[in-house]
């Protein structure tokens, strides 16, 4: 595995919690570094953060990485910028002590070196003055942790040449970053701007006793902050606009810019000019695609945040998994209503649009998942609760599936399940797949699965309770014709 | 299946989006809803809003949908007010609209009924004037859409009861919502504050030339943006002071407040009485949790975001996209050099967080999911491309997966693949997935494929270049050993 073309080594300056998230951006892309810190505390510190990252960038990313740079602590911060093709400058927000810095550094490193500020408000003219080489001081400014969240605000001062934002636009990039460019430099950028100025209101929030700490959060989390995970204010706006977009929004809640609604009252006057601007801007953000389209694809990434953080029992993800409970507990009378003598109906799903693959039609993988959850239905049938899983579980251990008929996005399917045969330890069932529209039959499939004590990590027999819901569901199922597809092989000639 | 107990219709006032998003989210959960809105127009709006919302709700929760409630568009408030448990009032923002509403309506419900407002910021103080037992009436403020985020704050006016306040947050509830009570009315609510300022400053940054609209947008969803989908400012900043947590970070950003970093700065004094309610409710906030747990939770939690979006093509999920492509083509020299005298090692992945299930290890479907992706990349090897597809293909007739070891979160895991046999429509191959830490084969896969003439819908024979590739891999494969599990069927005595 080859490194990022060109970037073998890179200096940073301080190694506090963004020096070493950038640290770690480079270590894991397999860049050496050079870090100066005097903290002697500093290999410790960034140590801590680099644990962090490697676990979260290993969960991350599905491609291989490759092997990791080597970080060496060095003594002054021209030692850091020698023999180096970038530096990341990452010290404490004070000008005197960047510049310094920067100076010193300048003068060690290779004419063509870039550095990149993570400065998160001064201002590069100022940071760049006595440089050597000023020209390619950059301001690469990231957010907390570096080694996950992709945005670097990139902006220059003005001795900066186009030629050094470009390369530290480059580099960010192929760390796995996104450059956003800004045209003018001016106090705390664009986002801190915009966090700054939640952020005051927040205080004030807290400070008249309207709310807490922690109401305000969750006034974020559960509600716009979802939105601004893939989507920011003004097109989250231009949508409340409806098909008349932009210019129809503004001249809705344009007004209420002048209410009392906020401590931080100073609003621009909404001229024509801002908004015919503001019009223009907006449509070339949507590029040509309709409320409709920019809905669907919102609905579709605000499922996907919420399934995400249901995995990893977080805020609006708990909220899900909450309603979920209910939801089972309100459709709990279907399992007294079953009809025992026919194989169980207890899977519904309406093929979304992500399960459709290069052949136009619903992914092999997906009707693995979908008698996959129909089986976790059936053991919720027999009585595998949250209390049961606790200490006990049924894990699948050999599992064989055939192919109909096709499924396209929006089709509704339903999966029925018939028991073929259990024991103490042993389920052996099977699932069938249909369109709901014709019953047309698009696959199925074969499980068995063991009964599994969880904590001992071997086999072990059912709960009693459990063993007689499948005794009598056996009694009926008995009965019922075997699957055609029961028991075959891959390569076996069809019946 | 019962609908939400004690729940089986409801009065909706006003049908546009928000009004629309609240008859979805009533309808979905099997509620029956009575809606009056005078525009001729509603009925389709109302439409389409559910149209949307049947989509995104079938996607969203794994658990079965109680039947959908019926809609019935009514004449008059009175009229969608009679015979019903719950009124919602979401007309527009004009203060004696919503009063004639409210004020009809409550003359016809049971006096037992709770009103629950929409509004985004009028004062229930002043809305529940005139009202027939003005005690019930309650804010309850959505957010776009209604059918999918969570959040509704909730808050009451002078005349309103704590019964009333706990029922409209308990139904709330039951529709899958998180209420956030407040506890004094004041403009804009909470939520709304927030997004004002932050809004405010936005429409300056446009104004002042300083960033377009995207660009604006992209510095809130690449960064800040994904950290809010669960967690607020105040969190976020309780771990950026570290161990020392929030007292900490607020003695060294404190002084930051007073710099000129925005346009809105009106800022609250940060005298030691609000220092110290910061400090405390962070605390409760927290809960005993150290700064590297609430690290760590953060991590998987933009991991899971992320992947999430990486799934719906948006945002941050498209720069991880691009980033993996990036490690994949550094990582490209060993895709041509295949040792043809082995099974082919295709496909890497590391396990992610949404792979993981109630058992605590990587859910079975995704071990197909992995098989699945093997197989594509085995297409790719013997020559079906891009070009090759827009005419034909291979299909997965029969599958069959033996589970062995478990995977967790993070595991490394590749898959080899061995060429069975195949003719000249046919191609029967076994895949083995490993973990890479320690080489444990975790479970197996035996696939026959067939070539599909995917415009005439029938299998045919596939192009010779493809067979001249087969038959290089099989005069090769043809003296590996057979694996073990090859020809298997479900139940068969473990060899």
């Amino acid at each position: 595995m080859s490194p990022i073309p060109g970037l073998s080594c890179v200096g940073i300056l301080g190694g506090g919690v963004i020096g070493g998230g950038w640290a770690a951006r480079f270590l894991l892309n397999g860049v050496d570094v050079k870090m100066y810190d005097p903290d002697p505390e500093a290999p410790r510190k960034v140590g801590e953060v680099l644990d962090n990252a490697r676990r979260a960038m290993h969960k991350l990313v599905a491609s291989p990485l490759p092997p990791e740079g080597s970080l060496t602590f060095v003594d002054t911060p021209e030692d850091a910028a020698t023999g180096v093709q970038f530096v990341q400058e990452s010290a404490p927000e004070r000008l005197e002590l960047k510049q310094m810095l920067l100076q010193r550094a300048s003068t060690a490193a290779g004419p063509e070196v870039v550095f990149g500020s993570s400065t998160s408000g001064l201002l590069p003219t100022d940071m760049q003055r006595g440089m050597t080489h000023p020209e390619r001081l950059v301001v690469g400014h990231p957010f907390n942790p570096v080694y996950l969240l992709p945005l670097v605000e990139v902006v220059g001062g003005e001795q900066t040449s186009t030629a050094a934002l470009g390369e530290a636009a480059a580099i960010y990039e192929s760390l796995g970053m996104q450059p956003v460019r800004l045209e003018h430099e001016i106090d705390g950028f664009v986002a801190d701007r915009l966090l700054e100025a939640l952020w005051r209101e927040a205080l004030w929030l807290v400070n008249d006793g309207i709310a807490t700490v922690e109401e305000i959060d969750d006034c974020v989390r559960y509600g716009a902050g979802l939105r601004w995970s893939f989507m920011g204010t003004f097109l989250t706006y231009r949508i409340a606009g409806g098909e008349a977009g932009m210019r129809h929004f503004m001249a809705q809640f344009g007004p209420s810019l002048q209410w009392p609604w906020s401590k931080l009252t100073d609003v621009p006057e909404l001229t024509d000019e801002l908004l015919d601007k503001l019009v223009a801007q907006s449509d070339e953000q949507a590029r040509g695609r309709t409320i409709r389209e920019l809905e669907r694809h919102r609905d579709d990434s605000l499922v996907a945040v919420m399934q995400g953080l249901r995995a990893t029992h977080n805020g609006a993800g708990l909220v899900l998994d909450r309603y979920e409970r209910q939801l089972f507990a309100r459709a709990g009378s279907h399992h007294v209503e079953h009809d025992l003598d026919a194989p169980l109906r207890l899977y519904e799903a309406t093929v979304p649009v992500d399960w459709v693959d290069y052949n136009g039609h619903m992914n092999d993988s997906r009707f693995f998942q979908v008698t996959s959850e129909a089986g976790d239905r059936l053991m919720r049938f027999i009585g595998v609760d949250e209390q049961y899983l606790t200490h006990s579980s049924y894990y699948t251990v050999e599992s064989h599936v055939n192919f109909g008929a096709q499924a396209k996005a929006g089709d509704r399917l339903y999966a029925t399940v018939q028991l073929l045969s259990h024991d103490a330890k042993r389920l052996h069932h099977f699932t069938s797949i249909h369109r709901a529209d014709d019953d047309t039959l698009v696959a199925t499939a074969e499980h068995m699965m063991l009964h599994v004590d969880t904590a001992a990590g071997r086999s072990s027999p059912a709960a009693p309770a459990l063993l007689a819901t499948l005794d009598e569901l056996a009694a009926h199922h008995g009965s019922l014709p075997r699957p055609a597809h029961a028991g075959r092989f891959v390569g076996q000639p069809r019946g």
